[in-house]
């Protein structure tokens, strides 16, 4: 980030169990390098040098199974109350340093409707693809000029990098729980030559603080370890891919309560989160009058109301599979158990802190974990807060 | 019901696969015999005595697996629109008749608030146990002094006889699947002495109006068997049992989104539909805190949320159980895909109606069996619609 780093010799990564971890205790420990832990881990070795920081993986680096891959990344202000567009504009000012490779974007979003209102234009004076999008069904749109678009494993990949250089550890391939009085037990995973993911060898580790960035894991861990209960909920979504041209002037769409996103010439098809998805509730595919496919049913839904205002949902373009694996597709934390929860943190008990990203992670999740470090930090400044 | 019934000879039953099923082409046949289905049959029978009508239900009469047994029962115009209350005042009366056994009794609900509004009283002023509900923490409440108590089921019984003593027929043990072109397939089902169920024989039979009262599998039905799309969904309820004693005076009570349905000498716990359940969910016991119980994660969260106001759910009292099995539970109907869904019919194909009930059947299902009865027969009056 543009923040200097202090002088620092880079931290130690553990990648495998081949590799000795000498576990030893640490002044923070951070769960999970998603989007969220590897800038919480990258803040707090830049506002707290001093302290020695672990942060702890499952998988490896992006991990291939969590939110920040399936995040659209699609950076807005649309859906932020405008007390939070100071945070949303500096973590926008952090995506677009031109330091690292994220593909970082500038691209309106347009937020076509149907009816007129306060800030819409005639939907005719943008250039719209007419296969795309149906104008005459949508006349109004509402558009962020200053949206961007960028990719949030490259975000999490380069801040982890950056966090190490700054002297942060990475453990991968390793497995966390809570223990309870500031210990992390850390179970090495490692792969049989039958595809069996079992645990090499366990190490209890002290640390004063930690910070508990599993995503929509994070609430489970925090309420099953220490036996809290937390008000946050997940969702399962999938983003199927719109094989339909798009370049990089093409603007991110939103009509009939789906979300178009260019991306490597063509489009992610990114649908809404209604609500939370219940306890236990395993993905399946959906059968719409009969015709199995990948997509889940309530998605299939929304697709089905959205085929008058976007037509290219009902051509060959849109890649909805057969089974529910063919579609790529991620658990999404729901802060506060709803799908409008911004990014936030949260004490859980001494010293521990859940930080949880979720559906506004794009464009609220940088500066909520630059908080979280701020807070663990002791530093009462937030950089969104200067004059400028 | 009041209306005189014609005279005419009682119709069949065929309650297992030992007792002959001819197989006869009919003028309707309706299709599940909960309480909607069970409805319209009857209607049907006394509105157009001269159309045959057979009634399929899956399980016996009344079947338990279905949401007719779990509905709370609960009469109140409270969560109906003032337009509907001509259809509920209706229906009240139909199910105050003293000519069965459905246990109707006239008792007050009373929805407590933790504020003032609009013809709410102060909750100080109604004699409420104070350890079952905090009147402190809640001091107004919206009293609906017409609300009265009853049996579902015992509805679904007595309206099932009184069709077949009206001429209906009825076939029970029999899965039923929509053929197309008004032909409807009856698998008659029997149990294997290993416990299994299994078809027995098959038939075909044909039938110029379908009515599927299948509740919450009825779009489900109507969408496989026809390839159409339906809009609603449905969701999985649990009713705990709460062994406090309740006597015929105790008002059903409301307070931090649950129900208290005093029965049998207790309570029944019915908690709010916050929302569809997805496809494919399966109901699970959740744990909160680490402890397993057998409701659901949702509802242990509602319960959590309702302690403060009703601290008899932090008692013994609750039957929280142990796993899901322990816990009574029914998948409802959600009419247009929203708990605040009303009951409804659909036609869905020509000659085939989806009757639909839900969680306002209580108040509104009678009306609506009998509305779409009228539809069926080209009657255009409604009782209701009678002046007073």
């Amino acid at each position: 980030m543009q923040r200097p780093v202090p002088d620092s010799a880079p931290g130690q990564v553990w990648a495998h169990t081949g590799q000795s971890f000498p576990a030893q205790d640490y002044d923070v420990v951070v769960l999970g390098a998603g989007r969220m832990g590897t800038a919480c881990a990258l803040f707090l070795r830049q506002l707290v040098p001093t302290r020695s920081l672990l942060l702890v993986e499952e998988g490896g680096l992006p991990n291939e199974d969590g939110a920040t891959l399936l995040s659209p990344g699609v950076w807005t202000t649309l859906d932020v109350p405008e007390s939070r567009w100071p945070e949303a504009h500096w973590t926008r000012t952090q995506l677009s340093a031109d330091t690292w490779d994220i593909t970082f974007q500038p691209r309106p979003v347009v937020d076509l409707h149907a009816t007129a209102g306060e800030a819409r234009i005639p939907s005719r004076d943008l250039t719209l693809d007419p296969e795309v999008v149906d104008v005459a069904a949508l006349p109004w749109a509402t558009v962020d000029t200053r949206a961007a678009t960028y990719r949030p494993g490259a975000v999490a990949l380069a801040t982890a990098q950056a966090a190490i250089r700054a002297g942060a550890d990475l453990l991968l391939n390793t497995r966390a729980h809570l223990g309870g009085d500031g210990r992390v037990v850390l179970e090495r995973l490692t792969v049989t030559n039958t595809h069996q993911i079992v645990v090499h060898e366990t190490h209890h580790v002290r640390a004063g603080t930690i910070v508990v960035a599993l995503g929509a894991h994070g609430s489970h861990a925090a309420e099953h370890d220490l036996g809290t209960h937390t008000a946050h909920a997940r969702a399962y979504r999938q983003a199927p891919r719109v094989n339909w041209p798009s370049t990089d002037a093409s603007p991110v769409l939103r009509a009939g309560g789906v979300t178009l996103r260019p991306q490597h010439g063509g489009y992610v098809l990114v649908p809404a989160i209604h609500h939370r998805d219940p306890a236990g509730y395993v993905p399946t595919g959906g059968r719409l009058t009969g015709v199995p496919t990948g997509l889940r049913r309530e998605t299939l839904e929304d697709l089905v109301a959205a085929l008058d205002v976007l037509p290219v949902l009902g051509t060959e373009a849109l890649e909805s599979g057969r089974s529910v694996s063919d579609v790529p597709g991620a658990w999404f934390a729901l802060p506060g158990g709803t799908p409008a929860g911004l990014p936030q943190h949260e004490q859980v008990a001494p010293g521990v802190h859940l930080l949880l990203g979720g559906p506004h992670a794009d464009t609220l999740g940088l500066s909520t974990a630059y908080d979280l470090a701020a807070t663990i930090a002791g530093v009462a400044e937030r950089p969104w807060d200067r004059p400028r």
